[in-house]
């Protein structure tokens, strides 16, 4: 699974500013960097009038763009992606993806703190998972603390733990773009015989990422 | 394999237009449909000042954002996707897939055609594998031919060509993103170890598709 670290805070505390200061830091360091915004209330990424536009509000699901620079798509879902779903659909190259937002996920996070915008910082349980603060006041969480200028070295921390010497492949299984639970043999199990499996192919070299993907008739 | 139908024709023949129509008349019969727009030029999904807009600004290689009707992503590709990437890779649940262009590409092709747009049709050697056309000219060219307002007539075609009796399941394999060709023996020997281990696990039920990713380590 890719490493997934959540960005989180209040509203107008500075959690974007600080993103648009790791991302390049990350990726300076070599690493490619994917983001999932959490967005609450919908958002609008097209446009009225544009053909894709039309495509959707004729009752297309899913519409999808594709140039020779990028590629872009939008789906309708019934209800909210988990993070995991969302960041294991669409990152298949990227290194580590940063998500800003998702408060009440699992994932290991950050949090953005200034104490003239909150009275407390959000994370204080211990099921937070809250790793690092990017802060201007000088609270003790136990977790590293960063001062807004310091958004190189919370690059070099971050990479120091979920980036370096990452000898574990991983594997998941979505049915219908929901995530199967696997045990831990069972994935070392599957990873196995898939890998063996692909390695005798033609055309076979060595990928960062494999996916494959079967649709299933109407009959076994 | 999703069926994929390209809708080809010169700039303003009105292909947007007759998938406007086209969509919903597929919908209606109960399928799930998916639309790829093919752009040549490049195109512009986000908005300047956005966060997203700004993720990727500051290097982010793929932005997705998520909320609790729909999930978009924006991703920077070094060169074209083909389009059965496209497709593989953002239509999971879609019956079938929609393409606006992609005149070059060997999936079938519905040709819109109007005598006061253009001399002659685009579609004219075996090679083009032109399935039907829509025009007001009564134009020969040994399809079916449908007149613009008989799309659910063009539907109706479709869905018992492409959408009726899909017993066979299929197997996609992708290395970072790029499809690994696939002889017809190996997808099912593979396809079928895969539904076997799958089936016997906690937690399965019956999907339509079936997604596996695996990230690889630095080592094996």
């Amino acid at each position: 699974m890719i490493p997934i670290i959540c960005i989180v805070g209040s509203a107008n505390v500075g959690k974007t500013t600080v993103l648009e200061k790791l991302i390049p830091a990350l990726a300076q360091r070599g690493y490619r960097v994917g983001t999932i915004k959490h967005d609450v209330h919908g958002f609008e990424m097209d446009r009225d009038g544009k053909d894709t536009w039309k495509h959707k509000r004729a009752g297309a699901e899913t519409i999808a763009i594709s140039s020779p620079s990028q590629v872009a798509s939008i789906r309708s879902v019934d209800s909210e992606l988990a993070l995991e779903d969302v960041a294991g659909r669409f990152f298949w190259t990227e290194d580590i993806v940063l998500a800003e937002g998702y408060k009440r996920s699992h994932f290991p996070k950050v949090e953005v703190f200034r104490a003239a915008v909150e009275a407390a910082p959000l994370c204080t349980e211990p099921s937070d998972n809250l790793i690092a603060t990017v802060t201007d006041d000088p609270v003790d969480l136990e977790v590293p603390r960063y001062g807004f200028q310091q958004t190189d070295q919370l690059a070099a921390f971050l990479e120091e733990r979920y980036l370096k010497n990452r000898k574990q492949h991983s594997m998941q299984v979505r049915l219908d773009g929901k995530k199967l639970p696997l045990k831990g043999f069972v994935q070392e199990f599957m990873q196995g015989a898939l890998l063996g499996m692909l390695g005798s192919l033609r055309g076979w070299q060595e990928p960062k990422e494999i996916t494959i993907q079967i649709r299933r008739g109407d009959e076994d």
